[in-house]
């Protein structure tokens, strides 16, 4: 087992490794303030795997799970509403504890209802996908969706706990370790050659719990510099500025580390074409089809610009972009529309 | 004009007088960060009286009006949602403002909205009733009502500046003066015997100004001693444990401020027939008739606990009561419950 210590306001450790769920009953006594409750959010696909292991390791708290439908279209305010009724019909309270038992979903939904539930409570967070243990198990982002764009309404809220049960990921589909694994080269592309090249590697997933561990310490160092996402955190869009506008072009057909892997790549591409690196993006086309992930689709200028400008990052006419120098160091610049419409064309394959 | 610092994390200034909502746009122009738009969220009672003043003064900001229907009974999840689409229509950003321009329902839900509006942006509270200047306009407490009870989900927000225009009370009619007086009585009884006299007197209303001040003074003392409602600031629960219960037994019929009149005196009756205190209830009853506010209610004991222990502050097993020692001074005393079950009993006329 690896243990990372985050430390925010509140510092709390992230625990990875094979068979965790098991001990999370355990893990949660050892907590400074014991929860008399617990609160097992979950979803369609999870819950079923794992719900019964969690409530057996629980079994010494009086506790309750409440299943959500799985996928991001349910990432809603009403389902928001029905997690915390489900809480209060469950006379939860503020001193208890919530388990968000899935992937970034429900790991969304639950975080963000123990940040309001009687104006918020702890909650420790279970993710069961690559993507989730790799990305946001760290960072204090909760949200739900509106009908007029992603996360819309959220809070930041530290979990207690991160507990990364890795076994968890054997019950995935290629796609979505192909979603973790996009994440995993943008923290790399980043911040970590040397990660990047173990990405590279045919048998990247040899050594799973050392790779989540790293991409978790290259995720604290950013958000530790930046709790509240208004500067060096802003390193972590990298692929994202394109990337979000291309998976709502998609209508969401693309998933969100294949928006990323198309994003990290035009991205890449803009800035050399502008001039702004020498970076080629050959390695990344290369390490992100080996994934199984897209590098390119046929969306236009027009159509990337239209979904990109609606995004709430952007903020008085101006776009700030991640430029990676070179595979392992990255660097922010500030646009004006005017030169983002150029970067956005110069992207285009 | 009076000027009270709050000195919260991020400290911020309540400003009371007459005529400050038409002052409303230059003292946003006076924040740190100017926001590039302004959302004004106003309810259908204090919309039609003052929404137009609040636009004129606001005419050099891009902003807009959204106006709820009026009445605790629709300080729901789902009015909430309707404000924070309205915002994501209008482009709000989490760089822009909101407006909370109205009483404590009104505080209540546009507060929550800019706490978890893209994870966190500013609000400015305009409170148009006596009780919200005195009660909601300091803490941060925001929140709406779920089916299952009062305020279960909600938010610690302080607001960036609290503009209190008590011209705004000349159209409150007697019975919400009253609920404002409740309050008053309640931060005079815990803390502040000449305030006490203050309001025995006829004339009360006569420098509201100072009075006002004087309360949010009060408020501030117990808050910044208890940011997160742990420890001291219960002391502002005077009247409000058995008030909360006596509300929600009486559907609501009993308005906030008539509930917590009729907690203060159940909880010093009780308080002094279990030798707790030496204070007589006779001087409460006397004030608060003046003031029009009911002393008594018919609920028998068992209506009081079973809603008493339904309320969120209930924690492991025992009940923490607000005890008067003497006009101006009170005290946290811990009941378990079966001592809080003769104490509730006690409090019967």
């Amino acid at each position: 087992m690896r243990e990372i210590m985050i430390d925010t306001n509140e510092p709390y450790r992230v625990l990875i490794g094979g068979g965790l769920l098991r001990d999370a009953g355990a893990l949660i006594q050892s907590l400074e303030r014991k929860p008399g409750a617990v609160a097992v959010i979950t979803d369609s696909h999870v819950g079923p795997l794992y719900a019964e292991r969690m409530e057996e390791s629980l079994k010494d708290f009086r506790h309750y799970v409440y299943t959500v439908d799985a996928g991001e279209e349910n990432k809603t305010p009403e389902t928001l509403i029905a997690i915390l009724r489900s809480m209060a019909q469950h006379e939860i309270t503020r001193a208890d504890l919530v388990v968000a038992l899935g992937g970034g979903v429900v790991g969304d939904m639950a975080g963000f209802a123990s940040a309001v539930y009687q104006r918020g409570m702890r909650f420790i967070q279970c993710p069961t996908t690559l993507l989730s243990a790799v990305d946001a198990s760290v960072g204090g982002k909760t949200a739900v969706d509106l009908p007029e764009g992603k996360n819309l309404i959220g809070a930041f809220h530290q979990p207690a706990m991160v507990l990364c049960d890795t076994d968890t990921f054997q019950t995935l589909d290629p796609a979505r370790i192909a979603d973790g694994a996009a994440e995993i080269v943008k923290h790399a592309a980043i911040a970590d050659e040397k990660l990047f090249d173990v990405m590279a590697a045919q048998d990247w997933q040899s050594d799973i719990d050392a790779i989540v561990a790293r991409n978790v310490e290259i995720k604290r160092s950013f958000v530790l510099q930046d709790e509240h996402d208004l500067g060096q955190r802003q390193m972590l869009n990298f692929g994202h500025t394109i990337g979000h506008a291309v998976e709502a072009w998609s209508r969401f057909r693309l998933s969100h580390g294949q928006a990323v892997a198309v994003g990290m790549v035009m991205e890449t591409r803009a800035a050399r074409r502008l001039g702004m690196t020498e970076l080629a993006e050959d390695a990344l086309i290369g390490i992100l089809e080996a994934k199984g992930l897209p590098t390119a689709v046929d969306a236009t200028a027009e159509d990337i610009l239209e979904f990109a400008t609606r995004d709430k990052k952007r903020q008085s006419g101006a776009v700030t972009v991640v430029v990676p120098d070179r595979i392992g160091h990255a660097r922010l610049e500030r646009l004006d529309m005017g030169r983002f419409r150029q970067y956005v064309e110069a992207g285009l394959p």
